[in-house]
């Protein structure tokens, strides 16, 4: 008895120590990934290549394109296994000559009011298009007023994102409806045009783009779609108040031409033990044409670079495969984010875990994770470690659009959540520059990312199989 | 025995209930209190006053003096009890004519740097002051170089923030005594002025200043301070290794006046059960003179004065003492602080909670607590309340410089905790301005601080001995 008490006191002290040594490793470790992303990070510095030098990259533009080539060559410099480009079929959208808008109160007494063209829509008119407006709250206001009130007029979407909700996507989910089917159902009833409020929770000049369908309008019915900005919104309300017949133009000339090529960029680390596991984490090349969209998404690129880097300088070798992957046209097709997930499928590939990056280079504050409970169980207990970087919000949720079709059941998806408060001032608007982002708050990001890859790679995924043969 | 066990049950269940019933009531009251401030909050309109319309706002000025009228006019449109000023004698310091310097590698070859007078310096003479430069790393390197290698030159103090701190007031907290003691120090070795390295974690071209003191160096030895930008602080360190000899120029004509009078600002909203049991909350109304002094500590003011409007505005009838103290001179003086402590202890009054809000209006975390441990147990427990607020941060610790006089050992002292990512960017530095601070952010921040004060206000503080005799 008293010889089994003892081994028993021995493998408990044993399997204490085990896990506080690990509890240590990981610790250190963490350190180490924070302290090289905050005293000799890489992120800063490609961001500034992508925004400065490269610029606002549309896909199907020059600048998407001059983005593939450049984060190839800087993904290669960095002495990864493989790095590729994986093509793509991308839309191609322009908007052409700057727009141009005003209010007319009365024949000759106009004011002229920032809009843009949101991506996707069809031109106006040569010439422009004039017409009443009608202010509606949302698409479900449409039915109410019907096509005699609605007929010949632009429908002027005005529902505001809701400034009490404290996580600010929530309120943007919940306004980006009018943006994005607001002409497709305007059309039904006679409308000529459509102008929504910019999804923008802040008052001032910017107009904020944003991708638009027409789902099943057909060719002829399409109507010019156009945000204006918060600002101009409010003056055409009240405006509208008084002089119910006032007459709003606007002049696009965007177009849409047919699919380019284009490429998702890919690079990895394979693994040292279990290569066919495989661990993505990335953000998308693309971003809208206004700015140079320094938080959308080039934030999210250079912090998914960063991630690899990290772990070679840091001389960890990885047991399972992470891989980088720079998707192409998040923003009006998930062209790449689906070609992606169609080629690991068909290669049989093992993906464990995706992590996107994909919500601005803001201060990071945590995770979300689309997961089982069991798997969220597991990142649960490396919430202490996270602690001394202020990184606690760890939910079950949404994880991000580009990875969101590797979805099998088995894998964990994860999105970081940095602190959203200020990422719609900027959000597909002329002013996401890089001067918006801050270097710290960048490098924060990167490193948290690579925290928990790190984490994921030592650990696996809980409930996945692990240890299978090796495919090549 | 089985009358007592259903005694027992109906107690508990009792007790269970009304727990769940004020848990409740406190998570829709913080509810209410959040989604006032979002939707219908003061705090920012008033920020844009005390910085557009004032301005910087140094110990002594004219717009210290106008910041003192519009705030305690703003107070007394809310309805309080009391609005009341409270004389204190101030410091007045004046920056005089830009300060201006240049880096001489040769006679008649020079470039010129951004520095600033660090508040309390002596001017340089008339025409300037030229000399060599020595770079140290820190105050205790002065020893080392001595007397003959330091004498008549100027020391160059260039030890930089680290950072790879998460939490950026430690790495200021690391530097900081270069600044506040760097002129007094390198007197004693014959230096004839001080070039300090701005607090900034970021490389930029603002000069930060802040306050300096002289110490008991005789008034004959003391020699003027500047800060340097850290750009051109890199750019001084690197040139002194290729040209050792370079001189370095600058010219200020800084000046100390008498002490002049100015005011505490003070309003209340009078207890209605434990009107002696006082709770404080506040920020102070001076600032540097470079920007507007938005952030620090504009955002405090605004958000102080906001925690009563709240309060007033959703029909909450404190059974405590409310009172907002808008204090005077933080920055060059504390001297503020220190009357409102003075007189308080004159007054025999009852401070059983003070909180105070000076780290920047950026999106709050939480709070630190200079407090009991069975304090800081009855504040954990009010976490819960404030997950979905994304507050998260409660920890012991300092609270903050106005607050802290009021310390006595049965009070509990606190400081609202922002994100400090991006705080030193701004810090006493002509971009600390109105566009820097976002309005949610900022009343994020004020709703946050409101919930504290309420929560303290409804429960007490734990070991405060209540419902002592009204004094008056």
């Amino acid at each position: 008895m008293k010889y089994i008490t003892f081994l028993l006191a021995l493998v408990i002290s044993l399997t204490t120590f085990a896990q506080n040594t690990s509890a240590e490793n990981d610790s250190l470790a963490l350190r180490k990934l924070y302290d090289m992303s905050l005293l000799n990070g890489k992120s800063y510095e490609w961001l500034d290549h992508l925004s400065n030098q490269i610029g606002g990259r549309l896909s199907g533009s020059i600048q998407a394109e001059q983005a593939v080539q450049y984060t190839k060559k800087e993904l290669q410099k960095l002495g990864l296994d493989k790095v590729w480009l994986q093509p793509v079929m991308v839309p191609k959208w322009t908007r052409g000559t700057k727009e141009y808008a005003y209010i007319e109160t009365k024949p000759g007494e106009s004011k002229t009011v920032n809009i843009c063209a949101l991506g996707g829509s069809v031109p106006t008119p040569v010439n422009g298009l004039k017409a009443e407006v009608i202010e509606v709250q949302g698409l479900e206001d449409l039915a109410e007023y019907g096509k005699e009130q609605i007929e010949g007029k632009i429908v002027f979407y005005n529902r505001p994102m809701r400034a009490n909700l404290i996580q600010t996507f929530e309120a943007y989910g919940g306004c980006v409806d009018q943006r994005y089917a607001g002409a497709a159902e305007a059309a039904k009833y006679g409308a000529v045009g459509v102008i929504v409020r910019s999804m923008n929770l802040r008052l001032d000049d910017y107009p904020h783009t944003g991708s638009m369908s027409y789902l099943d309008t057909p060719k002829d019915n399409r109507i010019p779609s156009a945000a204006i900005s918060t600002n101009d919104a409010e003056y055409l309300s009240s405006l509208l108040k008084l002089t119910p017949d006032a007459k709003f133009f606007f002049k696009m000339s965007c177009r849409t031409f047919d699919d380019v090529q284009s490429h998702n960029v890919i690079g990895e680390i394979t693994g040292s033990e279990f290569p066919n596991e495989i661990i993505v984490v990335g953000g998308h090349l693309d971003s809208w044409d206004l700015g140079d969209g320094s938080h959308d998404d080039g934030a999210g690129v250079v912090q998914s670079m960063e991630v690899l880097r990290l772990l070679k300088e840091s001389n960890i070798t990885p047991k399972r495969t992470i891989r980088v992957v720079l998707f192409m046209n998040e923003e009006n097709g998930l062209r790449g984010g689906n070609k992606y997930a169609d080629v690991a499928k068909q290669k049989n590939e093992n993906h464990i875990f995706a992590l996107e990056s994909d919500a601005g280079g803001f201060t990071p504050r945590g995770f979300s994770f689309d997961c089982t409970d069991a798997q969220f169980k597991q990142v649960e207990a490396w919430k202490p470690l996270f602690k001394p970087y202020l990184i606690h919000f760890f939910e079950q949720g949404g994880s991000g659009a580009d990875i969101g079709p590797l979805k099998n059941g088995n894998s964990v998806l994860a999105g970081l959540r940095p602190d959203s408060q200020r990422y719609f001032d900027y959000h597909h608007a002329a002013n996401d520059t890089f001067e918006a982002v801050n270097k710290r708050e960048l490098e924060l990001g990167a490193a948290t990312m690579t925290s928990l890859v790190y984490l994921y790679d030592t650990y696996g995924v809980e409930g996945f199989p692990t240890k299978m043969p090796f495919k090549n």
